[in-house]
């Protein structure tokens, strides 16, 4: 709690001494200043405390509803969400290679999202479709994600009038009144950290926190290029980022939901290479995760690795991140499967590999079944020392769901994506 | 607490109404029935509560003295011990493929470990050196961990005049009124599984407690073949197997040092393989902490994989194996680096990928420095907000410091094993 405080205190300084860059957008600067901001020029020096208590009216969760009620999830709490892998232009699998994204790689992403009961969210940008131009690509991917999935989904974030353009598909899907009223997308809106939100991110910040979408504000962090080398400095620096920003979101629309993002790791010091699943990493995932309940808010974090291939490397620094991401307890894990180079390429082999992992923790979470039954004194009974118990009554009825079950498996329970798509 | 106690009544009554075999050995029936057992040919039947009272003149912590004093360690307590890979018949690396093992490969894992500071203990049979006869072949693991390494190590199991000849070697080494009054070796007593204990092991284990050398009493169960098919039940099991067992070395020597092991995992029930690394193995690894904790005793337990190659799923289910090992406190971690194939092979390419897992799992514990000067204001001052912290002060003093460094660079910390050799 102590080292929490520090954190805290030092955050708020850098809010008021050194202050946050708001650029490109002036209507956010005017906000700020009525806010009680000391603006100099895109700089706001936000007064010790008052971003915290901006913050104050943000939900400690809500609801963000799929387009099959069954699929709705709630964002806070003890509730975990896992969502694939955002934003790499590159593709890669066996039989293609590396290669530059396309619309079809990204429906297949949403597909396969879809059809895997450990993902539990749709994502957004799950690829970066450059086969198609940029200015019309949103409605595409959009698209994808309300005609393949009934899953959650993210909205465009690249423009305020894409974040627009997502939240007019949304009504078509759900009905004016229905979005008007409810959260139907989550959207991710980053940090060019160190201190810096630029307009492109404001712009559709605004435009979703105004139609009360949700937001994840998130700062990205590398220790030693966009923040101190140490933890401790890029978390306090982490926490001002993002409660300037979740004090923003309030400004525009009192009670939108948003998520607080962290997304602290670290560079190779030798190369400046970010480097992901380090001990570091697991560290400031916990932390994060902390800072976030100290504000009674939800916690978006992430399954990242370094890796470029699908390797021991890949499997050990995801779990290097994932475990911490899992037991810190963030309710929206972005990246959870897929991500690959350090988010430069979206792996279908990783994607895969990555759910076995998410499926071994969401067994892992299943309380231990403790009783007179599950004990199994009779079985000990029947086989006694020296024997096996493959044949006992007790195994062969629980030998189905006694372990987690393999991926493959859980494919039975969904019905195919083309019903989905119809 | 509740659930302990329901494993704890269930194991209470495997030792009383089903009981547990003690075999080829007529001295330790003799003890038990002199201890108040119900002896019935090599079944010994333990009324309630006995061996529980019986493990209560075991150490909760003791030193095993290294060569090298600076290389003792404490076994128990908040302490955390990683030693290599033990058993494997077969070696493997890049440029031999998977062999027999010999006394060469047993000797470079012994160097090896040597040179690495994550690991603490120099292990026992880091495989099994096939190009020795059977019967002299104790004599040579046990001098290669004594002229190759100043760490501490474990002694042979595998007849009663072994481990008594490892006890005359250690009073060679260490000098005998040294080795009469302290703890130099700790050798691993193996359950056969469902409750059984052979006489080779008992042997051993008399020989070493008597001696006042340490044992490590390991239940070694896969649920759903050699206990019932659910964890709790493999829990109850595994109680019961090293209570007996452990109350059994204080019947000939009360005090002797003794580890409380759990490796209990589970198989893949369509085809009775062995599986490691799974999240029943993680659940079945923080409880057999508990236990253990409950009783006052040191905790072993073992970084384990089921894969036949260094691969993600190696690397997935090592930390999938580690990560509860470490969180729940593992005193002692055995098979930390090396274990492939389910145990069949030692592998001196995942000794080194372990390598780097351990060094993670130790820099991660390692608290987090939070401190005005660790929190790196002025650097934040210094570069502002848009800019990069690669030149900042603050960032030359500490980039060397602020994260793990990776496996090469810890060999500068060591002399060379020819020197230890000598």
């Amino acid at each position: 709690e102590e080292s929490l405080e520090l954190i805290e205190r030092n955050a708020d300084t850098i809010l008021q001494e050194i202050g946050i860059e708001f650029r490109g957008d002036e209507e956010v600067l005017g906000l700020w200043r009525d806010a009680g901001a000391d603006v100099q020029g895109t700089r706001v020096h936000i007064p010790r405390g008052l971003a915290r208590t901006l913050c104050a009216t943000a939900p400690s969760s809500f609801t963000q509803h799929a387009r099959n009620p069954a699929r709705s999830v709630e964002v806070g709490g003890k509730n975990m969400i896992f969502a694939p892998v955002y934003g790499p232009p590159f593709v890669s699998d066996v039989d293609g290679g590396r290669r530059y994204a396309t619309i079809e790689d990204f429906q297949n992403f949403v597909k396969l999202t879809y059809m895997l009961p450990s993902l539990h969210h749709s994502g957004g940008t799950v690829c970066e479709p450059v086969d198609l131009p940029v200015n019309k690509r949103h409605f595409d991917m959009v698209y994808a994600h309300m005609k393949y999935s009934d899953k959650p989904f993210m909205g465009s974030v690249t423009a305020p009038e894409r974040a627009q353009d997502t939240v007019d598909m949304a009504k078509i899907l759900f009905g004016a009144e229905f979005v008007e009223n409810n959260t139907v997308c989550t959207s991710l809106i980053n940090a060019n950290s160190p201190m810096v939100w630029d307009g492109t991110m404001l712009g559709a910040l605004k435009t979703y926190a105004r139609n009360n979408q949700a937001c994840i504000l998130s700062p990205f962090i590398l220790a030693g290029a966009m923040s101190p080398v140490t933890i401790a400095g890029a978390l306090a620096q982490q926490n001002a980022e993002a409660l300037a920003v979740i004090a923003f979101t309030q400004m525009i629309r009192a009670g939108a939901p948003v998520i607080y993002g962290g997304f602290t790791s670290n560079v190779d010091m030798r190369s400046g290479a970010p480097a992901f699943g380090t001990p570091e990493y697991a560290k400031a995932a916990f932390v994060g995760g902390q800072l976030a309940r100290k504000y009674g808010l939800p916690y978006r974090s992430t399954n990242a690795n370094a890796s470029n291939a699908v390797d021991a490397q890949a499997a050990w620094e995801s779990m290097m991140s994932l475990w911490p991401v899992v037991l810190g307890h963030a309710n929206l894990v972005m990246h959870a499967a897929g991500w690959m180079e350090g988010g430069l390429t979206a792996s279908f082999e990783k994607f895969v590999t990555d759910l076995e992992l998410l499926q071994g923790m969401a067994a892992f979470l299943q309380p231990l079944e403790i009783n007179e039954a599950s004990l199994g004194l009779d079985a000990i009974r029947d086989v006694g020392p020296g024997g096996h118990f493959f044949g006992t009554a007790h195994t062969l009825e629980r030998y189905e769901t006694a372990f987690y079950q393999p991926l493959l498996s859980d494919w039975r329970n969904y019905e195919s994506w083309e019903e989905a798509g119809s």
